[in-house]
């Protein structure tokens, strides 16, 4: 929910920021001009968001049926209700929205949301900004909560995929491959060894080897002991 | 790090993106149209970053120096270096930015970076948006990073991890010997290199390579050319 929002480009931009994010439910208080091409312009293939948006006479009238809000805002004098980490209040939003509507209420770009506004919600968002320039744009603003939403949605984190590492004895097989071929070159001293073997092994267990890449990595110890020598 | 951004008004959302968070240091690669009175709007009261921003004509350029870059991208095709999650790597990022400078590189609005400026960074990050509509407008990319960044910092447990990486002009210099080195001894075919150098490279991404590995590493490179007879 957006109020009293002074720029058709902000509306535009905080549509595509919640696109990209998966939210679609745009609610416009009171905006000073929409529509507006700037706005379309902004939102970039996120047009449908702006199409779909509910323009409203008041945040009361945007808030109907919303079973808890979360007021963006500034401004902490004078005002009743608590406020929370924009983290946490993310993650809170997502369990309390399997149950209920839930909203995230913007003000406009200078003035923020008034106190009457920010009393009506249930939570006072605070983005931990630059205390010396604290002041995010509305559509910058739109896209951390967004993405703060997504992330508490999508916990507990997708990790990185499978990949098949090579089995303990077959990094072993190319250590010692390794350390035999160094020997031959007089790169390793046996006499002074050093801690070079030490030194490749954990670089080499920091990669965490693939099958192939152990493969790879014999092959070209051979060649170097066996040169190609192509046409 | 902004590569070859098209629309100055992304410049200065992405510099109050960054005041914002606290960050400060901008280096813009190739930008399109820079100074530009669209730049200083968008960037509000963050025009000092605008000033002090570094235009550089290359990504290498910019990276001079740089212990750690990590790209932004879409693209997960023919790239060597791992990819992270966006919150894990601004918590990696702000430990290895206590012993070095660390880069966060963007690419064009329309085409992202190219494939070989990926290759160039160290790690690939994927923020997790919908599937269906994931292009984040730039100056929005570059907020969600910069705030979790800042998150990342805020956290207590933050301590300096105990290795120095080698910097990407040490390490971009250990890969050109190892290609030269399997040219030479005919490991790698120049007419059919299959996938062998972003292969390795990204086995190496993954270990994260300090300064003295590398020379560890062109150390044997150099042996295995001419091998040190032992009495």
């Amino acid at each position: 929910m957006l109020c009293e929002t002074s720029h058709p480009g902000n509306i535009g931009a905080a549509a595509r920021a919640m696109k990209t994010m998966g939210l679609e439910q745009l609610y416009l208080v009171n905006p000073q001009r929409f529509p507006d091409p700037e706005a379309e312009w902004r939102a970039s293939r996120a047009t449908d968001v702006l199409t779909a948006a509910r323009i409203c006479a008041s945040l009361d009238e945007a808030l109907q049926g919303v079973g808890y809000a979360y007021a963006l805002s500034a401004r902490t004098r004078e005002i009743a209700v608590p406020s929370v980490g924009c983290r946490i209040a993310a993650q809170q939003a997502v369990e309390q929205a399997l149950n209920q509507p839930v909203a995230l209420v913007f003000g406009n770009e200078t003035y923020g949301l008034t106190t009457e506004q920010v009393n009506r919600c249930d939570r006072l968002i605070s983005i931990p900004a630059n205390p010396e320039y604290s002041s995010l744009n509305l559509g910058a603003a739109v896209q951390v909560l967004a993405y703060e939403v997504r992330m508490a949605a999508l916990e507990p984190e997708v990790v990185a995929p499978a990949r098949t590492l090579a089995t303990h004895e077959e990094v072993e097989g190319f250590y010692a491959h390794l350390e035999q071929t160094m020997l031959e070159i007089g790169f390793l001293d046996p006499q002074h060894p050093k801690k070079l073997m030490p030194r490749l092994r954990r670089l080499f267990a920091r990669a965490d080897l693939e099958q192939e890449e152990v493969n790879i990595l014999r092959g070209l110890l051979k060649a170097f002991r066996n040169p190609v020598r192509r046409p």
